[in-house]
């Protein structure tokens, strides 16, 4: 079967908008706040939840080492490297409903409906839930893409460590993945190509009124974490002269951090602190140890790499005037992804035959298809997100606009498979 | 026995530097950090302690309904107002060996020494063992001093609510304290007077190489709790102009606290934050909810409401600038304690009839002192502090300055109990 002669495909909103429904309330916090990190009894609740709509649709099931799940529906020539879509179904605590869900459930959904419309994909078409995009957990995000692109070793992931000592490798396990962590790496030409559904989280199609975006480069994150130590002491006893106040010298950096990005190249950059946590935390108790982690961004990597020059320079500064110490590490530093010209177009072209708007955009926020994008071309469609919000509980994206996304990932999808 | 007729006390320091050191072990940080938290498993290990100690010493044991524990010794005068003294065993996450301690096991060795020496106290001697001098789980500190003197209201008390929502109330029953929180008010004239024994917490007795300092007044603490409310968001999708971080903003809230006390009257002003916590509390989203405490503390009341109005005002206008919300409130606001002299005199001649240097002080830390105040006149020991560490695993006296202590204390109580 051509494209041209691909039927018209319909995607029952009905349904995928009440699974998502049913998805954001297998949380750890109140509705509609959604909470679900990697392998606690909530996320496994939500695992198995996904399981039952992949065996009911008739696609075949699998999983890997890392966690990845996989819905595989076979093409007319299996042998041929498949076309793959996919997202996450973790969130980060207090976060909102569609952040990962709308690509994950989404993509399951477009193969459906490009089943009962009856299409026979000459690829195989294979939708992904992976393993840990968020770095809720591990302090890494996108463990399982990750994982399946050859970005991390076997061995590094296996002993990331959470804040409770557990590693990865035992987490997985105790969470029944079974197997070596090296073989989640996918074979050679597994994957044709990736394509990826997902809310846009900042406020351009809205106020620009499309439809879709389609994305063709995502950002480079990196994350430090860093680690004040200074004196303690009792509150009242030790006079303001004397004091070498561990939170107070956060303070600045956490300051620091904000003008520096403010002040990044062509006032693109971002840098947030979105974790601190005082040592010994009493009210009467000076702070002696202050543990934060940055998240710096920029589209271009050059410009990523001056930011966190400046932040750690910052940092160092901070820590001599106040004569405490900090330690400075690496979580992860990312390069950014130019998304596959192959993919955007078929992105563009299905979008055009639906009668939707669509505009070429750039990702601040990064995803699973940053680390897809080593192992073949990669794209991303984005929906949008009402003010521009996410990672928390107001993120909405309506129902037209989820359908919208989903059909024009089902046309991508079938043009991408038939190629 | 007039005080003229007092036999040579011997204060035995091995028992009760043991006693210190046992007691330094029942604790949830490992040692020598020591973590004891109010009505926890290990607090209530630590009072069963202090139960055998008081019953083997042949002292009568009471508690009250707020769970603060009385060793009595009965006087021949059995009607007449006690001489107490007394301190407490509750410490802040990771705090030391020494900070209550010191004066609650001391307090009951020199009952023991005075009883072992052939004393008879003509008014009756009693050691305390007060509840939660410490604000760690429910914000506001001397929770049993302020019932036994009617500085909190009975059902206030019972309200107080800690981070998990448990009340004062429902964990003082699962503790065992029975009876109404009313009936821990004492009596009028139960006490002819009070004095604590505590170590110093600063480093002026060390520097000036005093074995003991007599406190004739406490500085007024104060507490605040402040919450700030911004944005969330993607730490990614967010630009920096359109964002409305908590956090900083709330790290210039930080630094204007300790500006302000930098610049306080007589510099003689502290103020320390504490607790900080950060919500959601991930790498990848920008802070929403910020709650900080800010403890602040002037030997002058009137100059520690400046500071406080100064801290509440900066608070606003951080909050104004960067269109966050703020909300802040009083934890607790006491006023400063002035010493009885009579007690002050008792220290200083038994002091002097020891042959032991003495010098007078005021003490930046508030203590269950403060509150006591309100029922008779108080008084205070203290012992050096090496390098001044207090509130940190690093808290040290040494074992000749504890036995000094006590020796003094012994030597005051029995001058104020044939009184």
């Amino acid at each position: 079967m051509s494209v041209s002669e691909l039927p018209e495909v319909r995607v029952d909103g009905e349904r995928l908008l009440g699974e998502l429904d049913d998805l954001s309330r297998i949380s750890d916090a109140p509705h509609p706040a959604v909470t679900r990190v990697l392998f606690t009894p909530t996320e496994l609740v939500a695992r198995e939840f996904v399981r039952g709509i992949v065996t009911r649709a008739g696609l075949a099931l699998r999983d890997d080492p890392a966690g990845n799940l996989f819905a595989r529906w076979q093409g007319t020539e299996p042998d041929l490297p498949a076309v793959a879509t996919g997202s996450h179904i973790d969130a980060i605590p207090f976060a909102g409903r569609f952040d990962g869900t709308v690509g994950a459930l989404g993509g399951i959904e477009a193969l459906r409906a490009l089943r009962e419309a009856g299409f026979r994909p000459r690829r195989s078409l294979e939708a992904i839930v992976f393993t840990s995009e968020e770095p809720t957990r591990f302090g890494v995000g996108c463990l399982g893409s990750r994982a399946l692109s050859g970005a991390i070793e076997p061995e590094r992931l296996a002993e990331l460590t959470d804040a409770d000592g557990e590693t990865f490798d035992r987490a997985r396990q105790a969470a029944g993945c079974s197997g070596a962590l090296a073989d989640a790496r996918l074979p050679r030409d597994a994957y044709r190509c990736f394509l990826e559904l997902h809310i846009e989280q900042g406020p351009i199609l809205e106020q620009e009124r499309q439809a879709v975006g389609v994305v063709t480069a995502i950002a480079a994150p990196s994350t430090l974490r860093i680690t004040v130590r200074g004196d303690g002491g009792h509150a009242g006893a030790v006079l303001m002269a004397e004091r070498r106040d561990a939170l107070t010298a956060a303070a600045e950096i956490v300051l620091g951090v904000e003008r520096v990005a403010r002040a990044s190249e062509g006032a693109d950059g971002v840098a947030t602190t979105g974790i601190l946590e005082v040592h010994p935390g009493a009210s009467n108790s000076i702070p002696s140890r202050v543990r934060l982690t940055v998240d710096a961004r920029h589209i271009d990597r050059d410009a990523r790499d001056a930011l966190v020059r400046e932040i750690r320079s910052q940092a160092r500064s901070v820590a001599s005037r106040r004569q405490v110490t900090v330690r400075i590490e690496t979580l992860h530093s990312d390069d950014p992804t130019a998304c596959g010209p192959e993919v955007v177009q078929a992105v563009e072209r299905a979008a055009a035959e639906l009668g939707l708007s669509c505009r070429r955009m750039v990702s601040r926020a990064y995803h699973d298809a940053s680390f897809m994008a080593r192992v073949c071309p990669v794209g991303m469609i984005f929906v949008p997100s009402a003010g521009g919000h996410s990672h928390r509980p107001e993120e909405f994206t309506s129902s037209e606009d989820i359908v919208n996304g989903v059909r024009v990932l089902a046309g991508a999808l079938a043009r991408l498979a038939s190629d």
